[in-house]
């Protein structure tokens, strides 16, 4: 039997997009779909000055009300910080992106817990919309660059709809599954990349307060069971201590925090993650929880400010 | 000011090796020496059987006794199980290799503490003779081809005398520096495979558990910062259960305790490496520490040995 076609294929023109949280990383992927003929359509943020700004640059509109985000779009990309910022946005009285969305389709990009995906889908279809979550696992360069890793869970049909506007952000387009799979896929990348990037700072720190060139240890490292993706891209800044950040250690103790519940939920214990995530909670007690997340070699190298002991 | 040469470079004629402990390890690398072109002259073993078979297929000879293992070798590979086999074959009084050791060169490939290293170098060097340590980062298929990960620890000039026997070993020679640092790069190699191998087996547990596809999961893994030398070696066989020892987890747990009393020592608090020792202990205590160190995901994925949750 023969397919059916149901709808032309969507083209950059037929999508209005608003934003909603432009920081680093919604800014960057805005600039990004103008640059590749996309229509931006509004921008918003509670930092109203940043809004602004981005407005001005890609000559379109900026708003406080969610509301208006909905009104001018037909597609809202939100990148938002937090669980609770989401159900913010998406609330069910007031000021909301759910007013008179109809229609909407929302692509919701911030890290957030897998429920709240599947909370926000169901508000969303409750009034006519879509709801789609593309979690992302890369960082702002990807994000200005168009080449994101981007894992999308939600309804395949949502995922066809806005398919051009998810291969413009990303190079690496997966779809996972049901609303909440790709927030879990996420949350599971992020633990193990803690732990790895934990694990590797307790490596080099005790080599280092060992006397080994540690030139030497990580080029052994890169070539034996100990070779990670971390080491290639924290090693040597643990080392150099340049802890610019990427991506934080408050966001590493989230993302482990995600997980840790999720395994608490099914009853597993995971001790490696448990353990990391109290690293990266202890760098938040130590007014380090802003430096990148390679940072947490402070705590494991020998004179550094987690540590007791004295530099040799 | 030209260099001075103060002794012709050594052929393969030049040396007589005896081997001390010929388990798969030890076997494998007189098997490969033998077809090499190298003279094995005598092997032991605590396991009799294990040396007289080894004998007869290498053509030399097998004895128990240590002092005739030195006699009839110029060069002794030990390859012995632990710290305290080491001191036992290197004892000061009865049968040892150090009796009448004057001119043989000790070649030390077992994973013990870098002490031990450094004890035996001086024994060693009391009575005349010389000692290298070789540690390995490999397994057993690379110690039958020749192709090990080898890192010596000692003299430079004694590096250099055994050079043709190491590089018929290895594919992969360093000389890290003194004896026993070596062992150290080694343990801190072990440390972090093993936390990074824990950490994997979170990971996979939780994604069954969540009921995500795993071959997905890892394949994301691979393309994140999640990715690792243990995704690529153990991955797969978490999730098939295939536990076929190449490393064990008992072997696993006796290296994070080398690494974590180096720490100790040195005044470090490692809690990753502290959380992943503790479940090989577990291993060990369930009576699964023969397993692989893949095995340790029996202790986290649901259903099996080591969780409380029953299969869903």
């Amino acid at each position: 039997m023969a397919k059916r076609k149901t709808s032309r294929k969507k083209s950059k023109q037929d999508f209005q997009i608003g934003f909603v949280g432009v920081g680093r990383m919604g800014a960057n992927m805005a600039r990004n779909l103008k640059d590749n003929g996309f229509n931006v359509s509004v921008v918003s943020d509670a930092n109203t000055r940043a809004a602004n700004a981005l407005a001005k640059e890609l000559g379109c509109a900026a708003t406080k009300k969610l509301a208006k985000v909905t009104a001018l779009s037909n597609v809202v990309i939100t990148v938002v910080t937090d669980d609770a910022s989401m159900r913010g946005i998406f609330g069910t009285s007031g000021d909301s992106l759910l007013v008179d969305a109809k229609g909407t389709t929302f692509i919701n990009c911030a890290t957030i817990s897998p429920a709240t995906h599947v909370q926000v889908e169901k508000r969303a279809e409750k009034v006519g919309a879509s709801s789609l979550e593309g979690c992302m696992a890369s960082s702002i360069t990807q994000a200005r660059q168009g080449t994101l890793y981007l894992m999308c869970g939600g309804r395949r049909g949502v995922f066809n709809r806005v398919r051009p506007i998810l291969d413009a952000l990303s190079v690496n387009l997966r779809y996972i599954g049901t609303a909440g799979q790709a927030a879990q896929v996420k949350a599971l990348v992020n633990m193990v990349m803690n732990i790895n990037t934990a694990g590797l700072a307790e490596g080099l720190g005790l080599g280092q307060s060992l006397g080994l060139d540690l030139k030497v240890l990580m080029n052994v490292f890169s070539q034996t069971g100990a070779n990670s993706r971390v080491l290639e891209t924290d090693g040597e800044d643990m080392v150099i201590r340049d802890h610019e950040c990427y991506f934080s250690a408050d966001h590493a103790a989230k993302d482990s925090g995600i997980a840790l519940k999720l395994a608490s939920q099914e009853g597993l214990n995971l001790p490696l993650a448990a353990a990391s995530k109290a690293q990266y909670d202890k760098m938040k007690r130590l007014g380090i929880g802003g430096l990148d997340k390679s940072g947490i070699a402070e705590l494991t190298f020998p004179g550094r400010k987690g540590t007791s002991k004295r530099k040799k």
